[in-house]
């Protein structure tokens, strides 16, 4: 287990994956859309800003197929740096980890089996009014996790979402925490000054003042969040009362814990945050800072390193590129906890070698 | 045990059980509408015609929710006589088992979370081209069989789809299976000749004749199917390879079986079906005159019945209606097997009672 790095509240942490240990799990992907992706400069989650509502159904295709049907070869960044979506399959292939994909708002259907929960396209949350049926779409998603955990022993949730980490921003502004220049990219050099003027922009649109929504996240998702959220966060919440729920992803999982722990706190022993080591090692950002202003939860990072990588493309994730998405580090957590280490991330690195070379184009 | 009917294949039918006894089940119901449900005389699965549109949906929220969202009260007869998903949603609430929804093709969506395969509302047969897609929701529906098979120990499968058993005529036909007169209805006299007529039109529409298509099933269904029977089929085929399927429903269950064997027989031996006792004490059709033409599978039900209860509504399934649908016959199975007896008819029975005194007028 020495590939998994325990960044924040060790103990609980390691008994957290104690209790997983050799257990059955189930991965679910969570995608939406939210219009703030086409903000030039905000995201790198697609090849450009039109691009990114193909993203998430590309990024759920290849977890399912080994490769996608609505856009050829990958999503990649405006650089060529490819999907974190790459590594997420490699992970779920390696220990045969049965996925579920749901959404939560888009615009491009993925050509593999979803979940719908009624959820719509989210807009630029500059309009203040980001998402609609916010409460219908957590609702559902409850009775999904409340389903899902009768099926498995925990339950791994990821997202993809281009713009995620800025709508995280403003969601978490509107409840108060302190998230200014905390929130990550998938750039190497994080767009901080945009983001804030993005969201900023957005509460004031809502007439929405710092910390005014702190007890009312879903009004805040409303005005200022994207459609992934309310999904996410109903998920956890529906499965948290009987399994554990490992929440796989970056610095967007403040904002789905603040959400939670808003609506049911009494979830939260049984809920912990897996990343990658690369957004821990992001200096432009602060997911430890975030999560210790909301709620005491373990934060996992699994020690992936593609530093002797043969492609640039994967090289480029060691200089800061990508970081995490698509549930890369909780994926890679449960197939190494799921197969009791023999899925390891050397294992997982040349699976990922693999698919680069088959489904990239290197540069 | 006593409470489980052994119809056809006794000793597979007894191996069967002993395989499920005390496992973990996932009880899935895959919802469709065709057209053909509006040819007057065809369906009592709604109100009027018009209303069958609504019955699916309405179906899967009051196995969600306990009750419906879509429509007041719950899908009834014209007569008054309440859905099936009574039964089912007892049976599933008795043994706590997990539920996912699957549309085949809607014009409705349900209020209640669901997979989308991709599919579209099924036309009137007698067009001749009756379902889009069959392909691509085969192979969505086998993808999501083998995701839930890595969940559980075994799978039920249940189905709603108004006018149901007259496009499972047409593609028996289409086979070459000898099914005039054997398929079963929801209304007390079985319309066999108008059933007969309309999936002979829609024979001779598409240029399809008797046994033609023995081999080619998907076409059949985008002949004379309905949206509802690729979905089914594929998670029956994506499941079966790996885990037990029991196929919840009455003689729909045959043309699945023939569509299961054209296309991966080898999963057969994996497979049975699971139905109420009112199908086969119907005298108007032959569910096992079915399945023994086309494999070796076995047929098991529940011995439910309603003869002593409080209320005209249910009493009348005793006289021949509604008999079976929404996997009724197979939950209420699944129940009693996951609980190992604890749940039992009788329970289902007060259960039932209980949901239509409270859901339902009685008349």
């Amino acid at each position: 287990m020495s590939d998994i790095i325990f960044v924040h509240n060790r103990e609980m942490g390691k008994a957290f994956i104690e209790r997983l240990l050799g257990k059955k799990p189930i991965f679910t992907c969570v995608i939406g859309i939210t219009e703030t992706a086409k903000i030039p400069g905000i995201s790198a989650a697609g090849k450009n800003p039109e691009l990114t509502y193909y993203t998430p159904p590309a990024d759920v295709e290849l977890l399912m197929l080994g490769k996608c049907k609505c856009i050829q070869g990958v999503p990649v960044t405006p650089e060529g740096i490819p999907t974190p979506a790459l590594i997420t399959r490699a992970a779920l292939k390696l220990a045969d980890i049965p996925t579920v994909i749901v959404s939560g708002g888009l615009k491009v259907k993925p050509q593999v089996p979803f979940v719908d929960l009624g959820g719509s396209p989210g807009r630029d949350i500059r309009s203040g009014r980001a998402v609609d049926y916010v409460e219908d779409v957590l609702e559902k998603a409850m009775m999904l996790g409340e389903n899902l955990a009768k099926t498995v022993d925990y339950l791994v949730v990821g997202e993809s979402v281009p713009g995620g980490t800025t709508t995280a921003l403003a969601v978490l502004l509107a409840m108060g925490i302190n998230a200014e220049g905390k929130v990550s990219s998938s750039m190497p050099s994080n767009p901080h000054r945009l983001k804030i003027e993005t969201a900023k922009t957005g509460l004031k649109a809502s007439g929405v003042e710092f910390g005014a929504l702190a007890n009312n996240p879903m009004k805040a998702v409303s005005c200022v969040g994207d459609p992934m959220m309310p999904a996410f966060a109903g998920m956890v919440m529906g499965a948290a009362d009987r399994i554990p729920v490992l929440m796989a992803g970056g610095t967007q999982m403040s904002t789905i814990l603040a959400i939670v722990k808003a609506l049911k706190p009494e979830v939260l022993d049984n809920v912990a945050i897996g990343t990658t080591r690369w957004i821990i090692l992001d200096k432009e950002a602060d997911l430890p800072g975030l999560v210790q202003q909301i709620a005491d939860v373990p934060v996992l990072a699994i020690n992936l390193n593609f530093s002797s990588s043969k492609f640039n493309g994967l090289r480029a994730y060691e200089a800061g590129a990508v970081k995490e998405g698509v549930g890369a580090g909780g994926a890679c957590i449960a197939a190494i906890l799921k197969s009791g280490g023999a899925v390891s991330t050397d294992k997982i690195f040349i699976e990922v070698e693999k698919a680069y070379s088959s489904l990239c184009s290197d540069f």
